[in-house]
């Protein structure tokens, strides 16, 4: 039986040595991190990932490890916020230190992909269950979901439905979607460009037209977007699936011009009312229109 | 069935508005919260509790959320730091929304009588598992578990065993050690007092002989203790039962008439050397003698 404390060693080499460092005091091994203090507000978000529900039971532990914190990181990214470190709290059953060799190997392979550091965590025994807590810092002011205008215009980053296709495809690991659903990009490139000049923004975790509505219902609008606008991988069923982690933004149509230059159309408009009105066609997609009280 | 929604709306009353707040600009229902930038470190800490692990499977979902949140809580005062917010990430399978109301009873409880605020979460279904992310300021500056010197006095506030005692006779609800168990007080008021002058800090989680040992192993010390000189409530096997969440501090001899005047004994003292001895009636208790290896 391997214990408490082998899996913590496990760790860490992943728990730098932070005297001299200008945002950690104290990491790991005490009863808490300290974060020095900084002259800009601090963003945090947490995420669960739960076997069988956010990933599939027999996903190997690296891309678990590495999925669980791409998924928590892309908040920060919606907030138009930078990462800067996470704790972990991971609830295993694992019985064999391989396997957390293994997961540990995802946990570094992000933290070093996104120059952030793992500050603390904890750990305890049961069903798999991943909660990750990410800390990060506004490239300008903070982007809520709540300050999207009318006449804004609508943006999502990248392609939709990647995700969707790579967990379909997830046992075939030379499909080239399978890394769009475990190692999702987090789009901090967007969240950057767009920091000071974006209405709102959200990340695309539970599909667009749930999301977008999340947007509208904060902001107190509605939303009209046209599907042959969508950049979209498969169908239309993309854009009710989630997992892409793409951004979707609003703002004044005097970005639209050096948006374009970026390689980025709107999808639609932020009108008055409620609710997602999906056009396809020029016609209203019913199945798929959605109204305030559906995000209740 | 009910809805993550549901769920997250039996919440929202915890949720303050946050408006014209010194602290959290942005709280629940966007991405992320916003933490104003304030002139003074972070302490940041988080616990896990499962069910059938940190307390019994068939415990009231009041009580449940009021300890997990307070064994997270005592973590900022083992550190020298009062608490600010929390963040909670809940793990369930109850398909009964009252659940979640009592749960919600107990993170109401608790968030007032420390006047801490809830700035958000994260739910989803599964195996009960509660993450509780602390966040709070130190009183003077961090104490660290690894400060303690050679001739420091130690002291554990309080008594322990109670807890030890609440769970063995936790299903008599009027017993007056349930609530020892269930609703351990968080020594915030001992972490106050002592903050400008304790050498280090550790609350006693898992026991007095392995907390009072991880000081010693991140200090390079040794440890003498007298049982005689410990306030117990059952026998000695109380001084390696955890959860009564005391602190157990070191500080120079200087400290030991205004510490005995707010009615704190030393109950032993710091040396050269490595492991906690147990001292009773002078000879070393053996089978509890723990050295440096044994927390490895």
């Amino acid at each position: 039986m391997i214990s408490e404390a082998d899996i913590l060693n496990s760790f860490q080499h992943l728990v730098e040595d932070y005297k001299d460092d200008s945002l950690i005091a104290v990491g790991s091994g005490d009863d808490a991190a300290v974060i020095k203090s900084q002259s800009k507000d601090l963003i945090h978000s947490l995420d669960i990932s739960k076997s069988g529900t956010h990933f599939p039971i027999n996903a190997c532990p690296k891309d678990i490890a590495y999925r669980s914190i791409a998924i928590a990181l892309s908040d920060l990214a919606a907030m138009g916020a930078y990462p800067s470190f996470i704790t972990i709290a991971l609830t295993s059953n694992e019985k064999n230190l391989d396997w957390y060799k293994d997961f540990n190997k995802g946990v570094e392979s992000i933290i070093n992909e996104y120059d952030i550091k793992l500050v603390g965590g904890d750990i305890t025994f049961g069903d798999l269950n991943i909660c990750v807590n990410v800390f990060g810092y506004p490239y300008k002011k903070p982007l809520l979901r709540s300050n999207a205008k009318p006449n804004d215009l609508i943006y999502v980053s990248g392609r939709l439905g990647k995700a969707r296709k790579g967990l379909m495809e997830w046992n075939d690991k030379k499909s080239k979607y399978y890394k769009n659903f475990f190692r999702p990009k987090v789009r901090f490139d967007v969240a950057e460009y767009i920091a000071d000049f974006a209405s709102s923004c959200i990340d695309i975790s539970d599909g667009l037209i749930k999301d977008l509505g999340s947007i509208c219902k904060l902001s107190g609008v509605g939303a009209i977007i046209r599907y042959e606008n969508i950049n979209i991988t498969t169908d239309i069923d993309d854009l009710c699936h989630g997992d892409d982690y793409e951004l979707c933004f609003t703002c004044g149509s005097e970005f639209e011009e050096s948006l374009r230059n970026k390689g980025l159309k709107p999808i639609g408009i932020i009108i008055e009312g409620r609710g997602v009105d999906l056009l396809k066609e020029d016609k209203s997609v019913d199945f798929i229109k959605t109204g305030w009280d559906s995000f209740d």
